[in-house]
């Protein structure tokens, strides 16, 4: 499991270490020190020295020379993926098949609130998942997905057990803890005490929405294809039923051409929420009957299939 | 159209009667005035002396011996009762057919984070419709939904046009006035300038994603009825077919006995989130085999059927 020495990944560690014997446990503890502040390397002593406490194996990983690929993004995003990348490696190294982290209900909470804020729609809605593959042998799980900070630090407390106060070493998000402990203290006062469980609710929402259309759309597409091998890798157009797709709502004639163009690696970024519109109108009223899209790509109806196919031009 | 004399109105007024040639509008005003501040009558008055001014009917109403349902709930519910219900009756006494109410983008906005804060979750997300039927003959439509505000300020400082500055007329909703003077600016500063665009995308991705579970739960429920009578009034019974339900997504399957307890006039809110999870376990894996619910309700899977009646006990 991953332990940054915060309250959160402390209880974590303790709660698994108290049920190692009855869930038949073999923990490993990974600290990443991303030497990013002075004091980091006294955190990673500190969790080194907790593990031994506990008898715990602790692996402790620093940033070496990155692939460029760690470094795209801000310091936050960068960091963060040299952190799962370091738990990855540890875990794979080790055979590990589960890397335990210790995301709470508040860190949903302020999850959802921030990906409502930055506009990444009914997707980013959905926040954590309390479950991810991070390769095909290992599984990352959120214990504490459900729990309330609060909890967690009253039951430190309970056990005179320290941590360690600035988490910045597994959170550098600046938005973060200003959404932590600026703005949701702010909305809770100002409009809902409750407003934590609110977005919680509703990312489970938006969870089982999303999964729901997601897996429409996954039966949508195998449904109306019409030449079944036209997804293999290679093949340069799909053609598509439309009796098929104007059964479906609209929503779920969408989410199958994103579908499609994840599985057939066309541009979808270069897609515009109008030509995706434009495209879901040809599926369902065959109006326009040809269409030019991003990439070189062209869509026509001819009577009641839809054809879409790489130009060759 | 509704008029309470704030720039959203008389904009939506102002554009109405520059195009009621072009689209061969009969318009007329309703201005109503609920009589809560002292000025509220020169209000009125205002309202009126500019419809006189364009030559448009006005017809203003106040509240009189209001029916009980009218003074259920807060102020501000109670008051926009009373305001919708005289539109429907000035429209019904009129023959008029589509009522124009001159709710804007920034409203949209302030809506879904309201909802977002209350907890109404993925329905409430969806925010305030384009148009609603009031009745089967009168129809509310929202011609300025995508509109800013900020735009028909503009546009009526151009044209040197006056208007009331006090909505509170229109909106008594203290948390109203709160997410727009207070909570919105808040969060623009803190999170996202643009966070307006991010709530109104996100109220448009959860009306598709809700029309579209909306659209398939009818479709389910029609398709898994194995007594095609059963949702008769009167009948106590309903038997549905465990393998079609087995066939939808869990939240298809949810949105389904939400709309079966609707129809059925079964007590929908004395249903816990834990009685509806229990059902669509029921429908989806036979288990439990017998579930007693609110309102002397009774499931009990017999092979592949699930059948759901009124215990006459």
């Amino acid at each position: 499991m991953a332990v940054s020495g915060g309250a959160d990944s402390v209880s974590l560690l303790l709660l698994l270490h108290d049920l190692r014997e009855e869930l038949q446990l073999q923990l490993s503890v990974a600290h990443f020190d991303h030497q990013l502040r002075e004091s980091s390397a006294d955190d990673a002593k500190w969790v080194e020295a907790l593990c031994n406490q506990l008898a715990v194996p602790c692996v402790i990983g620093r940033p070496d020379q990155d692939s460029e690929s760690m470094q795209q993004g801000g310091i936050e995003e960068s960091a963060r993926k040299r952190r799962y990348h370091f738990f990855q490696q540890v875990a794979e190294r080790h055979k590990i098949n589960w890397v335990a982290i210790a995301h709470t209900a508040d860190d949903q909470a302020e999850t959802v609130l921030h990906h409502i804020a930055r506009g990444t729609g009914l997707k980013g809605l959905q926040g954590i998942p309390e479950t991810r593959e991070l390769t095909e042998s290992v599984t990352l799980i959120r214990p504490l997905l459900q729990v309330n900070r609060s909890e967690l630090i009253a039951e430190l407390a309970s056990r005179q057990q320290a941590f360690l106060q600035d988490e910045s070493n597994t959170d550098f998000s600046f938005t973060r803890n200003r959404i932590r402990h600026d703005v949701l203290p702010y909305l809770k006062e100002s409009l809902n005490p409750q407003i934590d469980q609110a977005l919680r609710r509703l990312a489970k929402q938006a969870q089982e929405a999303q999964s729901a259309i997601d897996e429409l759309a996954r039966n949508l597409l195998d449904q109306s294809l019409t030449n079944s091998e036209s997804l293999r890798d290679g093949l340069a157009f799909v053609r598509l039923s439309i009796p098929e797709m104007k059964k479906q709502p609209v929503a779920v004639v969408s989410a199958m051409f994103l579908k499609l163009w994840t599985e057939k690696k066309w541009p979808r970024k270069q897609m515009s929420h109008f030509h995706w519109s434009q495209l879901t109108e040809m599926a369902t009223t065959k109006s326009p009957q040809g269409l030019a899209l991003p990439g070189g790509i062209q869509a026509t109806c001819r009577r009641d299939v839809l054809e879409i196919r790489l130009r060759s031009d």
